[in-house]
């Protein structure tokens, strides 16, 4: 709270109202630090602007005092992108009192939010249309959509829908001059110039502010299946996977990976569910959804799976036969993160590789690795329908798993490496933020590099947007 | 051929090889004008490079040597984007050479191709690999993926598959500073940093030169039913339109609007063309697709279209009994443009507006444009399913054709103004170019152009990636 000082918060008083200024500790505090408790900053105040104007009149007076800015949605965000630095210069601008759901048009298969509304809100919103909002995430009950913009938030349906980036249509930034682009478009073609909004989706605040968006919607799902399959090897699980889509085209709409370790782990900590298809080493947690008129998709579903079973891809399967047995199934694969937490600390990738890929690296990465951290463990699991893992190492069993986390540079760079060459990337669904910063420049070429700092010295030319994050 | 001189054509030829720069006005010639014939330029010579690094080779030497570099792909474009101006001081780059498929993955589902192959030949390729490629165009068998992907091309899948835009995974360019980046990434999810391939997506060889391209594929569709339905308005067509989707959700692959007059306009020039539901005002050409194993397509979709008769939403509907069928009614779609131009020339607007929008648009341009002026034809058509429509403005009976041409501009701002006013767009798929330079200027937000200003310095400060196009 020493920098700035009465004269900014003066002025940042006039933009937003006093009431929505804060400064005194017990209310600055939760905005100062990430949800994992991983990145810790200040600030001289977090500001709480009520509309895109106040956005724009705050980036203004931020302009003038030479303050950074560093925009917040919920503060669930994996990688610090919205936590400060610790100098205590920057303004945290927190978008959550922009929550309002400024309209759906029903014809026309749109929403159009503020970016502080709450993920879930927009989904229960979107049903309550008619319609069905496809993006899902864990924090989806805290999640900000400008936050889901802003990350490029991924979940487990982009197999069919995409990630945020797919889901928009047009954008309102507030820029770094202080002026809001209203690039509120509704519209699935139009082609006047370069596409604008796909600069400022998974920029991380560092080029814009979002401040409200239009987001496609689409057909409730009528029918849903889910089924858990057990494979023999990750080969098995590409096989599975392009059987599936084959034979159920966008009926497929997740396709979720899970080792047999990850799902012991989950169970250990959550006995009470199911253990439908026991005793493989890996399994496929799969969803179906049919938003037609079609009643025969569990017969569909039936089928592909016998087909797959009798040509030796899938092992055994098991499919839910009602809502609850559909929701044990992916309880086991929503609870593999947080069971994992509690066995103790992980060294964590969030990476992507062609799909074609994965069998090919997960061979060698566990090679790599056993080789580097005799008895170490690997938690595996995540969307291989969009070729994302979540790939986790765990300290062998008996060794401290505090100290184990010393390694964690050396354990991402063995995994980094092996994804860059194989075309992967580093970050799949997660982002950059303060985390990945500077394994960002380890493995970007340095023309992309150049690019982005291009794009950056064009947009924010003075820097004050989110320094210090992504680039 | 007056700039430039020798010395230049010498660097050319060393980068590319003599045979490859052409400067005879019979090589030449068939580059430098649009095949509509609208516009013509001139150039110091046309090179054709082979790859990659003969492309960043030429950009070196046009940047050395101050040259502008009109990059052009199948010359098939709607807007004179890729014809040179008339000071002859340009280059154009022809990437027809580039014309190898790179690779596909099948377990991954993309296809790795350079700029310079024909859509066609991209589309057979999927096709022999068992996958579907889905953009679709009139020119597609002599317009390149590369011209694709610089002008976002839309055509008749878009409802379903979204513009080119959204198939592509990963791009190689070559820059301004005659770098190469390569971006060509086969990742569904890559969340790391800014999202630089959009930029060079619909730029129209503004920002960079495209050389190759990862594209998505899907699985191939193993039952399709085409139907034309008979409607009574706009509204009509809104709701159908809403019902197919809810109806039949993915499955809906194409649904397109067209007039009374547009369809006897079609059928007096192609009189063997079927004519299933006639005496409509309205009809709507439906394509359903199912790539899953589904049989019960054509239930499925008799089915929705009887709810559609039944609650007066349609009038009537044919639903095609054979592949024969199925291209006759599409014929009549296709042959609209062509059948149109026989007519005489036509004021032509290519628009996008909410699909909530259309029918008030309809409406208030309509009665624009009769009061403006008077017996003047309307011939509309077009991508309804995305909101996009081929709104054109034929002379009244007996007034001549070419002299009522002069009405453009007028035309075009009564069109463009109530389009606007309803937020759409005045270029829905054929880009900017040369032809809507000034009219994106009338329309666009200073806010909006300056930062396309900003982005354009950005990646190409001397400006001699093609000048005068877009911005």
């Amino acid at each position: 709270m020493v920098h700035g000082g009465a004269n900014v918060r003066t002025r940042l008083s006039a933009a937003v109202g006093a009431a929505n200024v804060l400064t005194e500790p017990s209310d600055v505090d939760p905005f100062l630090t990430d949800w994992r408790g991983r990145f810790h900053g200040r600030a001289v105040a977090v500001v709480r602007p009520g509309s895109a104007a106040e956005v724009a009149e705050v980036v203004r007076v931020c302009r003038e005092e030479q303050i950074p800015i560093v925009a917040q949605g919920g503060n669930t965000g994996m990688c610090g992108g919205a936590t400060p630095d610790e100098t205590g210069h920057a303004v945290v601008l927190s978008l959550t009192r922009l929550n309002r759901v400024r309209g759906i048009d029903t014809d026309n298969a749109t929403i159009t939010v503020e970016a502080g509304v709450p993920l879930a809100q927009v989904q229960q919103a979107a049903a309550d249309a008619g319609f069905h909002f496809p993006l899902s995430l864990a924090s989806e009950g805290s999640c900000t959509i400008g936050g889901n913009l802003s990350t490029n938030a991924g979940g487990t349906a982009v197999l069919r829908f995409g990630n945020t980036r797919e889901l928009v249509l047009g954008l309102e930034v507030v820029l770094a001059d202080g002026r809001i682009w209203n690039g509120l478009r509704a519209l699935r073609k139009d082609n006047t110039g370069y596409d604008l909004k796909q600069l400022f989706v998974g920029a991380e605040g560092t080029l814009g502010i979002i401040t409200a968006a239009v987001l496609k919607l689409f057909p409730k799902p009528l029918a849903r299946v889910t089924a858990l399959a057990a494979i023999a090897d990750p080969e098995g699980a590409v096989a599975l996977l392009r059987l599936l889509k084959r034979g159920l085209s966008d009926r497929l709409v997740g396709f979720e990976l899970i080792s047999a370790l990850a799902l012991s782990i989950c169970r250990k900590h959550h006995p009470d569910l199911p253990d439908p298809v026991p005793g493989h080493p890996w399994y496929a947690l799969v969803q179906v959804d049919d938003s037609g008129t079609s009643t025969a998709l569990n017969e569909q579903v039936e089928e592909v799976f016998a087909e797959a079973v009798e040509s030796s891809i899938a092992r055994d399967v098991a499919i839910a036969q009602s809502h609850e047995q559909a929701q044990a199934l992916w309880a086991l694969r929503e609870n593999i993160s947080e069971s994992q937490r509690r066995e103790g600390p992980n060294i964590k990738h969030d990476i992507s590789l062609p799909v074609s890929a994965i069998p090919d690296f997960l061979r060698a990465s566990e090679q790599a690795l056993s080789a580097a951290f005799p008895g170490a463990q690997l938690v595996i699991f995540g969307h291989l329908g969009d070729g994302n893992l979540h790939y986790n190492l765990a300290a062998p069993p008996g060794e401290d798993a505090q100290r184990f986390m010393d390694n964690a540079t050396r354990a991402n760079h063995i995994v980094h490496d092996l994804v860059a060459e194989r075309g992967g990337s580093i970050s799949a669904e997660h982002g950059i933020g303060q985390l990945k910063r500077e394994e960002l420049k380890r493995y970007k070429a340095p023309v992309e590099l150049d690019l982005m700092r291009a794009i950056k010295q064009a947009l924010d030319p003075t820097g004050l947007l989110n320094p210090g994050k992504v680039l």
